[in-house]
């Protein structure tokens, strides 16, 4: 198995846990909170920073390193880890959220997805085959199935196929990763450019053409990247059940639940994460998609979710809002134009033990890079923060008093 | 005298020397490469960083500040060191060369200039003595009188005359320095807005208003702001003399050789700053203003200065233009794009030691602030080695020798 999964404690109330994740780049505490590392770079932090922050784990988002630079030369720079010269875990994902959701005119067919760049229009083709390869040129310790990601609100009949085509998808995506992991290398396929056939095929031509390269890690058993399926259905707890069901058949190394957070209510959005997380098995672990804030890590975190993902702490910063102890603010708001205090009085990090409201304010009024700098790091140490205490309540057996503190918060 | 400068090294074949200049705020190695603050940030760095770096001084530009946020607040903030959080050696300018430069119409009169915000239109006017007031409500270890800052090229009476009327200007400066330190206490002044008399009566209306507050730190003999006058004359010499003579008899604490760097040719530059340099006392630091490039600082020291300030590696390096021992290389370029090497194979600074030209590149191509952020990382490490390394030279007394090495560079 590229990646074991260890459970150490388990909340007697909930259905929290905690746990270690074994991965090819190195060990992750779970529960986790990933950066978004988008094309390459958590914006606003380099890499030292966000391993004093401590950061166990980045998103690199596939879409993105697809278009640019490309991931045929992200493999020949020895793949992500080393292009970004981030020697620790990655998980990519798929490229199909954005496919789906950057208004790229993304149009669905069984085969896979025809896409435009949001770039410069040019025409993509993303397949669950091809989905794997790009992955794999990207060499991340774990890896996500195509999905078919729906609007909200979807009919029920909408959202059925897409569960339906989902599996489907999912399963030529295993099948695809096996076949790699048989061959021991790979092809390159073709980083862009217009492919009027389906996936099996234009992937036979380019065997014939010759691409050949090997990946960026050697693959076998024990580094191969672990594959993880994205269970839909949206807010509808019979197709999640279908959902998670006929994924747990194919059996992957950990389970996803997504297409949430997508503008469905927020109690709507916590039951189906209790629902959706109660049916994945026990021992893999399990990642709640594009969530959250801070308190829907909590509510995770109760409901059985080991893993989150989420531009919130960073892009927020970088339009000046900050999380702290008491709250959301919005350090451009002229009641901070002569704050001297620190951005959060209860905060250890960094940017709280040297600077005051008063200066990040100016730093956001004239549009200075320090200040989506030094608020990204704030706001990232508090997502961090707040999952170390999270982890660290579980392991001491006292995640509900935790609970009913973060619930009581203002 | 609140500064104090020791010669420590000086060289037997040029007029370069090492030194240590002791301010309120610390100590500094010269010659000293002056990174630049601009409106209270070295963009693209965190204080911490700039620490890191062995920054050892900044120059916050007074024009920006006095916009935003104004000098007021920085002075209720306990002036700008504590504003920005950097509790070391700060030089702040007179706000002269923006207000002249910034294509802000300024109008110079005897009395002062007035001009125009670049933000929003707002007309200011700002006088010798206003200029330190506003300086001293920062609050620099080291402020500039205002002085007259000509285009280049100017007629010989054009220049004839910014020498008198800046040796007119030093002089008052000096006088407004003297009567704030006999006060103790200090007008606030107005932040903005349109004054329709000249220097001395605007003052005297706004005692009247009653504006009274105290400095940032408290005004004494030790721990007052040392003032520096700045040398005019474009390339000639006769002036440069007059202004350089004019300014002794007012009897300074640092000289600036100012108004070069504006598009003069570099032989003509280097002639104007050896013939001013000698002109200027032994026993007084000497401060070549918004110069240069690194083969500059070599050669400035050579001919007598210890003090430079500049934003071409800043600027530079948010152009995806970088410094390196074998040239400068513009990153954007294709021939980049995969290239593993670092960005300088002789540097040892914390960016050459983690990431790559291709890396590099692709976070310059697709506009992500990591890039800026790590080449002005690079170049301020670069200069700054530089710096260092004249000054390791000086003190071993192989000066002569590394000047050679730097000219035979390519």
């Amino acid at each position: 198995m590229p990646i074991k999964f260890e459970i150490l404690a388990e909340d007697k109330a909930t259905r929290a846990r905690a746990g270690l994740l074994h991965t090819p780049h190195g060990v992750i505490e779970t529960p986790i909170f990933m950066p978004v590392g988008t094309g390459g770079t958590v914006k606003g932090m380099t890499q030292d920073g966000l391993e004093a922050l401590g950061v166990q784990i980045l998103l690199g988002n596939t879409y993105h390193l697809y278009l640019r630079p490309g991931h045929e030369l992200i493999r020949e720079a020895g793949g992500l880890h080393r292009f970004m010269s981030w020697p620790h875990p990655i998980l990519t994902d798929s490229g199909g959220f954005q496919v789906m959701s950057l208004k790229s005119l993304g149009r669905v067919t069984e085969d896979g997805v025809w896409f435009r760049s949001h770039l410069d229009g040019s025409t993509h083709f993303l397949s669950p085959e091809r989905a794997v390869e790009i992955q794999l040129a990207l060499g991340p310790d774990i890896m996500m199935c195509l999905d078919e990601c729906v609007e909200y609100p979807a009919s029920y009949e909408t959202l059925q196929r897409s569960v339906a085509l989902t599996t489907r998808w999912a399963a030529r995506a295993k099948n695809e990763l096996a076949r790699d992991m048989g061959h021991g290398v790979r092809d390159t396929g073709s980083e862009s450019g217009i492919s009027g056939v389906g996936a099996r095929e234009s992937r036979s031509e380019e065997r014939e053409a010759g691409h050949v390269s090997s990946t960026p890690y050697p693959l076998s058993r024990t580094t191969c990247p672990a594959l993880f399926a994205i269970v839909q259905g949206g807010t509808d707890k019979s197709l999640r059940r279908q959902s998670a069901e006929q994924l747990l058949d194919l059996d992957f190394e950990g389970y996803a639940v997504g297409g949430l957070a997508v503008g469905e209510p927020k109690s709507e959005m916590y039951d189906t994460v209790e629902y959706a997380a109660e049916l994945l098995p026990r021992d893999r672990p399990r990642y709640l998609m594009g969530v959250g804030t801070p308190e829907d890590l909590v509510e995770g975190v109760a409901r059985g979710i080991d893993m989150f993902d989420c531009v919130m702490p960073t892009r927020n910063a970088r339009n000046a809002c900050a999380f702290t102890s008491e709250g959301k603010i919005t350090l451009k708001n002229a009641r901070y134009a002569r704050d001297d205090r620190p951005l959060d009085t209860s905060c250890s990090c960094a940017v709280c033990r040297r600077y005051t409201r008063r200066y990040l304010r100016h730093l956001f009024v004239t549009g200075e890079m320090l200040g989506a700098i030094l608020a990204t790091h704030h706001n990232l140490h508090f997502y961090l923060d707040t999952m170390r205490r999270i982890r660290q309540s579980l392991l001491f057996g006292v995640f509900t008093e935790f609970h009913c503190r973060v619930r009581a918060r203002p």
